[in-house]
């Protein structure tokens, strides 16, 4: 029985000519990640043990984004752990204010991953970097600090989900869309601790922002993690970036699927996810002119942070006004994103709009801070989880779509399609 | 005997030909101002006290800057129960997240306030206008629904304190230098209920911004009100910009002054405020080249977060880089400011040094958010209070200076003068 990619991977890192699905290995890890929220967790644990090294100093990225700029007391002193850890240890990639950016974004962008790296992260969207055929999952802060002591891993090797894309998508529709109608297909378990291995013609349609964006959002179906193969696209974006040797693995013919889907991206429709969940989702055709008022919009994150994003938000926004009412707030992924859309003309959109744009943080996607919801506020967002009280008060609602949708609704000041607008 | 500038501008309120220092008047008000903090309080007082109306829906601003985005649940309360008072009685200048700056470099640049004004503002900071020549003032939240209830406010019409500026200020020397040098002169008490009014020839090397950080300041020496006299900077600022008529009052020679100070502003050197008080001044030929290591710089707020401060920031950066370890945060005060900055460049300087830039709030200037200090971090910073615990820990430290000094200290990573660089 051959492997799929994720099997390979995982079977090269664990010195093994084979794996099985099931099966518990050992193996050496490439990138180690860690955030302002979980490096403190992972440092007290190192500490509590008695460690005294790294495996690698230059494998592990400690990214403060979470709560950064500093929120408050107390997410200074994280930040504080994680830096004199770094400053002890001569951590490479500590990465504070003004040097960063949101981790998932800045990793592939700074090339600390690229095809077949093994990455491990104390943040559950680390799953983002399947994007580039690498294998990155999610991992709690105690892995992490066994992670950045030992470098290596215990995993069991994920059974997979073979999602086979044809077609190409049509007007609106972006990978934020193919994420949400397969969630919405599968379900948020529908991928429990299995791989979601994305293939077919369709991929060439998909630049890598949509695919950072759709391996992002793996684990919102319950994924160990997303992966995509290596083409053409993938090469070109990790060209003189990727700081490591890239390795491509492709599926075995006979590799093995707990299910295949095939789905034609031209059939697809703009998607939202409604509270409190990714998978109830609607096309823009399924949701009344007036039937969901916004009081936010947020358009960036991990998932949809990314200069294509922002070019596909402005698209919608340029000449327009925001509603009467509606904040719309622009959180760039990176520094360097930053400063691209700013060249590009995009921010003098944006804040013609009357839109603001933030300094690159997680922000608002996690209840964090600079966007927070009052009792019976919506938003529209382009992060990935809507989940109760996930942007502010436990009466608030959040809804995911992709930064067009999003961004028509905060002109129309109601959920909309954009070529309604 | 004659009136001062303040005095003339309370008589003229109050409908009377003469007012003296001590007298209590009741006077007409042009503007009540209230921001995300001091509204709730402010509202809850109207509603208990069942007033169903404001006595001018376009006299009244209502400026959700301190805690916006909002950065909690409560932070997102306080802006929601602003903003349904606001639709309730069609408050005209309600500003949240996308038509907004800090209320202080807001009003003056939007024209809300102008020569001849009176404004009181539940912030401390309202003092600010009279770089305008307008009489503004900080009042609590209870005085500001009065104000807002019955477009009426009482006041003790202060004394006053002249300080006659003569000469050019030299090299780095800025606005904020000269109020710090005469906070550091006078101590915080110095003009406790006092009016500081500013004159002499010296003003005209004043530019607007240089002065609305002098008069924005005016309360960290204890005054009532800081003014300057209207002249063609003046009125060149306001043209085209101020909404009311714009009325010129200058002093009668024979005005009584509890103090004159003269200072010559050529001898002035770049100045910083050690912790914890304002008036705790040092030259920087007074600070030794190693003595005071920084986390953070923050550069902006309603006291230096305009375009001639990102201005002189930006001249110090420009092709440096910000100091290892040292968080270095813009805070441009407007949305215009922030497009304008944008346009010239200065982005692109902060970015490459490494700094970033917020959307405006005010941020850490008040421990707000968007750059907490932790235990023992020590910041330098352009805002205007560093008592115990303003941006965070109580064991942190804010040092005050002007953007110059602390742009250049950034890139040091001690605070330095700029001319050391």
């Amino acid at each position: 029985m051959g492997m799929t990619m994720t099997q390979k991977i995982l079977a090269a890192h664990a010195g093994l000519s084979e794996v099985k699905a099931g099966q518990l290995i050992e193996a050496n890890l490439d990138l180690v990640l860690g955030n302002d929220v979980t490096c403190p967790v992972a440092i007290n644990v190192f500490e509590e043990n008695g460690a005294d090294s790294v495996f690698d100093n230059t494998k592990i990225a400690m990214i403060m984004d979470h709560f950064t700029p500093n929120k408050d007391i107390k997410a200074a002193e994280q930040v504080k752990i994680s830096r004199q850890f770094a400053d002890k240890y001569d951590i490479k990639n500590y990465r504070d204010v003004g040097q960063m950016g949101i981790e998932h974004a800045l990793l592939p962008e700074i090339g600390l991953v690229g095809p077949g790296s093994l990455c491990i992260g104390a943040d559950s969207h680390t799953c983002t970097y399947g994007a580039l055929g690498a294998f990155s999952t999610g991992v709690g802060s105690t892995d992490m600090c066994a992670g950045m002591i030992s470098g290596k891993a215990w995993f069991k090797v994920p059974s997979a989900i073979k999602f086979e894309l044809v077609g190409e998508p049509q007007g609106y529709v972006s990978g934020k869309d193919v994420i949400l109608h397969i969630i919405g297909m599968i379900g948020v378990d529908g991928a429990l601790y299995k791989s979601m291995e994305f293939c077919g013609e369709g991929i060439k349609h998909l630049n890598m922002d949509d695919r950072l964006c759709i391996a992002n959002m793996a684990i919102e179906a319950g994924a160990k993690n997303g992966i995509f193969p290596v083409d053409d696209i993938t090469r070109e974006y990790c060209d003189g970036r990727f700081q490591g040797t890239p390795v491509e693995y492709t599926a075995d013919e006979d590799a093995e699927y707990d299910e295949t889907y095939v789905i034609d991206l031209s059939t697809l429709r703009p998607t939202v996810a409604f509270p409190h969940l990714p998978e109830n989702t609607k096309t823009v055709d399924e949701i009344g002119e007036t039937e969901v008022k916004i009081d936010q919009c947020v358009i960036g994150s991990c998932t949809n942070g990314r200069l294509s994003d922002l070019r596909a938000a402005a698209n919608v926004l340029k000449g327009k006004k925001i509603a009467k009412g509606v904040r719309c707030i622009i959180f760039p992924g990176t520094q360097q994103i930053w400063k691209d859309a700013m060249h590009e003309g995009l921010f003098d959109i944006f804040i013609d709009a009357g839109a603001v744009v933030s300094t690159p943080t997680c922000g608002p996607c996690l209840g964090g801070h600079m966007g927070i919801l009052a009792a019976g506020e919506k938003a529209i967002s382009t992060t990935n989880r809507n989940f109760v009280g996930r942007m502010g008060h436990v009466d608030s609602e959040v809804y995911l779509a992709s930064p067009a949708v999003a961004a028509a609704s905060a002109v129309k000041g109601y959920i909309t399609d954009p070529e309604k607008l």
